[in-house]
């Protein structure tokens, strides 16, 4: 039996430069942005067509290693001005990014521009922008087969009732914990699920950074672990690689339910694993299948037993 | 084809009046003590002996609660004096218990005294008390099957060179995520787990609340989620109600690796659960096998799904 070709996958968001510092290293004006990381880490399962800005300084490398994943960049705007900057670092614990300097620059006025081709596209993934922008998104898709969003506390704190909007219009939410917690006013992270499904929203995934991820959706809930990293370098992009390698999974097996959608979770801890053990999406761009393969196996060894009855 | 009958259980450890206040209640010298958790908690799998050491008041109706669950009393010592007590309090985040005043009592000049029937037992849990007691019991025991024990930072702090010695005699050792990060000097989980290994652990289980546990030995990882409760009461005992299930489920089956040391975990995850919807152990005498079969099922279910080629 052999599989339909992979769905094309659409994802608006950011393409940026990243100043990184970590407690292994820095990276100057790499490349970085939501849509960028999540594209790389796509690209390894279906096609990606990028809708975003940059500005007249974008540096054609980075363009470069977008075509060698073969990612559809027509949908790539170049504005007069300067492309968004973000400079951060995080600290021993790693858990959170400090934000030193946000530059919009081109960013600021961008309003998503989609052909016929990026409105076609079956699989959506809305990246960290703001929400209105993220709803003028789904009102242009033509019927999508499943969108994902994504969004950050700025937002929530900002315009709560818009994320919640997009939230339930939306096949599948990405939040992290800390977010859930503020959107839902919930502490407990599996009560926070359920109060966000019972605001409407259809499932969410909440990202537990070393501690994996929580699907939760109005009919199951489901774990999977973090793959442990042995050589942590740069925790940026980890939440947008997730979502590439989940997305990506669904797109290329064209099933979006039961054990395609676990294995689509594994996929997503995957591609987060990756992205971590280097600066910018380099590592995500260089990874090869069979790495890919051994690590979504290898977190399916860390969860399969056989159940027997507990009092036979 | 029968299963062999389960394997007696010695627990060596603390039985104590605790006065906790949470933000969902409060139990004034309701029973207590590692040992007192464990007892309970793994009397639903295998037949269990406590040694242990209480004051003269110690209630008649907390005696009569072991008794309720089989478990055999004839090391728990009665001492002049009054029972070990503890009181403290949880904050809204639930973490972490904030102490408010111990009163070792009869428990400070506690030494364990074990008779042939106790030194006989296969299975043996170690809960938190002096890691110089720990290395007592051990040096009794005749030869178990399965040994496990538990600690805390109030040892590791003091002596880190025993807690070490334990860990290394041992066959499991139970601590949880601070625990481990400071008795490995290592903040990544996963990172702290191999280190301990390093030092010398056969293996190790790390208790991460919420998020599950984490098991290592030399040759293994496995994860197990949290079991998701809908009323949780107070965290105290969560940690030695795990230590029943996990123990008690291997003492059950005879079986100590594989599928059946995986299930273990999800029963410690289940019997954790359990403990966390009441003050006391009163819910974990409570709960009947359909229950704890129930949970255990969808702690599987959870995590379960038949891995196919990513790329295929």
């Amino acid at each position: 039996m052999s599989r339909p070709a992979p769905g094309e996958i659409l994802v608006v968001g950011s393409v940026a430069l990243d100043t990184v510092r970590t407690p292994f290293g820095e990276a100057v004006e790499a490349l970085g942005g939501s849509a960028s990381y999540f594209a790389v880490s796509a690209s390894h399962f279906a096609p990606v067509r990028i809708v975003a800005v940059v500005g007249e300084d974008f540096p054609d490398p980075h363009r470069r290693l977008f075509e060698s994943r073969g990612i559809d960049l027509s949908g790539l705007e170049t504005a007069e001005g300067r492309t968004f900057r973000w400079r951060g670092e995080y600290s021993a614990e790693l858990g959170h990014a400090h934000t030193l300097e946000t530059q919009l620059n081109v960013f600021s006025t961008f309003h998503p521009k989609l052909d016929a081709r990026h409105r076609a596209c079956p699989f959506v993934f809305l990246a960290n922008i703001d929400p209105d922008l993220q709803l003028e998104v789904l009102a242009q898709v033509k019927g999508p087969r499943l969108t994902l969003s994504d969004t950050m506390n700025y937002w929530i704190a900002r315009k709560p009732e818009r994320v919640l909007d997009v939230l339930r219009l939306v096949d599948v939410a990405l939040l992290n914990e800390e977010e859930a917690r503020a959107l839902a006013g919930e502490t407990q992270l599996v009560k926070a699920a359920d109060r966000l499904i019972a605001q409407g929203a259809r499932a969410v995934i909440i990202k537990k950074g070393e501690h994996g991820a929580l699907f939760q959706s109005r009919e199951e809930r489901f774990i999977t672990p973090a793959f442990p990293v042995e050589s942590l370098a740069d925790p940026t992009g980890a939440g947008d690689s997730f979502a590439g390698g989940f997305l990506g999974y669904l797109a290329r097996t064209g099933r979006t339910e039961g054990a395609p959608l676990r294995q689509a979770l594994a996929c997503g801890a995957t591609m987060a694993s990756v992205a971590i053990e280097g600066f910018s999406p380099r590592r995500l761009a260089e990874v090869d299948r069979d790495e890919i393969q051994r690590r979504v196996a290898e977190l399916h060894s860390m969860v399969d037993f056989d159940l027997e009855p507990t009092f036979a």
